[in-house]
């Protein structure tokens, strides 16, 4: 059986669960590959006592991976961007192929690399890099090519989600959810790679590149976090038939491509409204298929390493394909790719939940709805609230508008945030139909 | 651009749905496959002036096509399993890959194609002959190449899925839904196909080898439908926390593997338990990944114009492969196929259902729970229902079992049967939690 021999960079969680699962299940890896994939090289800058690594040669220096004639492909799983990058771009110019997990390498630094990879002839495959071990990546670029895809959406980060479930299902705070996903090992210590979407947000570009033919534009990705979502903004979604959850949009539109990242009131009988806790999904609309969804875990040390080995497995089949043969890194040919531009915020389109609050006298929906009248916006849905107190002089006044121009709906919302009755500022929180 | 030349056997929904999409998405298409994909000739037997064919040849007889030296690629959307076989089977001895959408073909013949196909070192694509536009064999195929594959559940027959969800959610009678899914279109005339399970098995058995390695065995594939399920039963396996689907399972075994198409109670929190009228999704549990669900439209001229053309596109992308560096067929390399045995159904293990109706009187539930005892079958839940009229002499008792080897529970229950206080026969519907 024809050996295939792979270097290995990083034995933290995933490459530690991607020695497990290769060795656990080597026998049906090699039935389905045809070919028996060898780890013969592992670049480990610190010694790890806890995982056995046979009689594999160990480097401390892992650009020794890279320079070793021996190796077919090397597997980038170190994480960060800059060794990370130099370590890919050298083991490129050796002529080897690349395997990662390392969204924020793809993300920032894909073009690059890609354009090293096409210029070698050699594949860079990262299936981990987007939602650990859904093939979400495959599906996009070969179960999908008929399809002019016109949106995505994706619960892409499972620590926030994780958040957002607790906090629905048990009512709790945001910062209490955070203190218990932290102690569990959902969260980082500085949470701010998931809760303020920077995660999701390197993932989202992928997808949105893969689906829409555009070059990788992380800088270009509108970012907003789950830090200000209230249970009480959780309690008025539900009455609306809607639940938050904090999505990576991507959308093709004829004035360019929309990228970002934000907490989102869905349907909540959609069944990507439905996915809980840990668990990412993401939904793919194409021109002919329709809405197609994807679920499964988005982290964690054996599904990456699914992921990571289904990649081995596909650049092991492709090692003696000529290059305009294979599958090409960004879905679409390198010289195909598409120069739409991606849109501003500003001038991107969704449906808003305003929530103010506002005084408790005649007359204030009427000024309120008049503004909204004029600006040429219909609002869909409205909760009005009576006082809970006696005392209170104030009450809560929710509304969804239609989908809007967001530069529209800031000019609307700064007039009524200067209205006297009503208190500044309106919370506002996107929405999307994800109407098939 | 390499141009690569197809013959398309079969002009109905498939086939023109495939047409228009190449057509409509002809830029995206050769972007993404950096190939010129180009219909040359249409195999048709009747005349169909519905389409525009253009300048593509046509010929009435589909074996012209199938000699036609100028084409790579047959496209078979005739359906059946007489013409359609022997059809395939010409166009490989002519060396042409194939493409096909038909799901009976290759779960009653894919064995002998295979060989065939192997033999002539020809490509056997067959996305769109599973769950229509979701790229599911792609996904289990080469997505969780990774993998042990322990079981996978789907939703797999739109029709039926769309009978139960309107059962359940207007109350409606299973013969009142069908008339009106046969009237929309959903349903053929004679509906067995559908509400029996036998599309669904044929779907099943070719899952069941992707996943598992096994040759296609439709013959030993157990099949129940969903005529005798009531809005009865649908009410009490809510009130137990479960939504009744009609669900194709594949399980491997210490012992080997179940096949078995049933309607099945799952538990209403389970994401695919949420997948609702016609749509079609399917989980799949990996060793290494947990569970992963796929979702689309399971039929339909675009969503399996969409299979087909992705099978298109990969069979173009390996045309100047060599074979052992393609994806396997059946997943598995042709040699390394199991002989793992498929189980009859009384050597398979569910939980179940049982609704009986019971004389309303003391000491009843007291007896039957010792007849579960003495077999070592324990009861996870319990609905005992008061009579609903005062003059009833005879009430339901509802059970849930743990999980049991049917022989076993086949032997309890006709004990239970022959009790002078139930009235036989008793109701049985299989139970599968679908934990990850």
């Amino acid at each position: 059986m024809n050996p295939v021999k792979v270097g290995l960079c990083g034995l933290g969680t995933v490459g530690a669960g991607t020695l497990k699962v290769l060795a656990r299940n080597a026998a049906e890896i090699s039935a389905r590959s045809g070919c028996d994939i060898q780890i013969t090289h592992i670049g480990q800058r610190r010694e790890n006592p806890d995982i056995d690594t046979g009689t594999i040669t160990i480097s401390r220096d892992i650009f020794d991976v890279a320079a070793d004639p021996e190796i077919d492909i090397l597997v980038e799983l170190i994480g960060g961007t800059t060794v990370a990058k130099e370590l890919v771009l050298t083991a490129i110019a050796n002529g080897k192929h690349i395997v990662t997990a390392n969204k924020a390498l793809i993300a920032e630094h894909g073009n690059e690399i890609f354009a090293a990879a096409n210029a070698k002839g050699v594949n860079v495959a990262f299936e981990a890099a987007v939602a650990g071990g859904i093939p979400i990546i495959k599906a996009i670029r070969e179960g999908l090519s008929a399809n002019k895809i016109e949106w995505l959406a994706g619960i892409i980060n499972g620590t926030g989600n994780f958040i957002l479930t607790e906090m629905r299902d048990k009512g709790r705070d945001f910062a209490d959810v955070l203190a218990q996903a932290q102690a569990l090992g959902y969260a980082e210590a500085d949470p701010t790679f998931d809760v303020e979407g920077i995660d999701a947000a390197h993932k989202l570009v992928i997808l949105a590149s893969l689906a829409f033919g555009i070059p990788l534009q992380f800088d270009k990705a509108f970012t907003e976090g789950i830090s200000k979502i209230t249970t009480e903004d959780m309690g008025y979604a539900e009455e609306l038939g809607y639940r938050i959850k904090h999505l990576g949009v991507a959308r093709k539109t004829e004035q360019g491509v929309e990228m970002r990242v934000h907490p989102t009131l869905i349907p909540k009988k959609r069944l990507i409204a439905n996915v809980n806790g840990v668990m990412n999904a993401v939904l793919v609309k194409g021109d002919a298929v329709g809405p197609t969804l994807y679920y499964g875990a988005g982290a964690g040390s054996e599904p990456t390493a699914s992921s990571v080995i289904a990649d081995i497995v596909d650049v092991a089949r492709t090692l003696t394909a000529d290059p305009e043969h294979k599958v090409p890194y960004l879905s679409y040919q390198q010289g195909e790719l598409s120069n739409a531009p991606v849109l501003p915020i500003e001038e991107t389109v969704s449906a808003h939940y305003l929530r103010m609050t506002v005084d408790d006298k005649p007359g204030v929906m009427n000024e309120i709805s008049k503004i909204f009248a004029a600006a040429g916006i219909s609002i869909e849905a409205i909760i009005q609230k009576e006082q809970e107190e006696e005392d209170e002089t104030t009450v809560p006044l929710i509304l969804v508008t239609n989908r809007v121009i967001e530069k529209q709906l800031n000019r609307v919302v700064a007039e009524i945030e200067s209205l006297d009755f009503v208190y500044a500022p309106v919370t506002r929180i996107r929405v999307e139909s994800l109407a098939g």
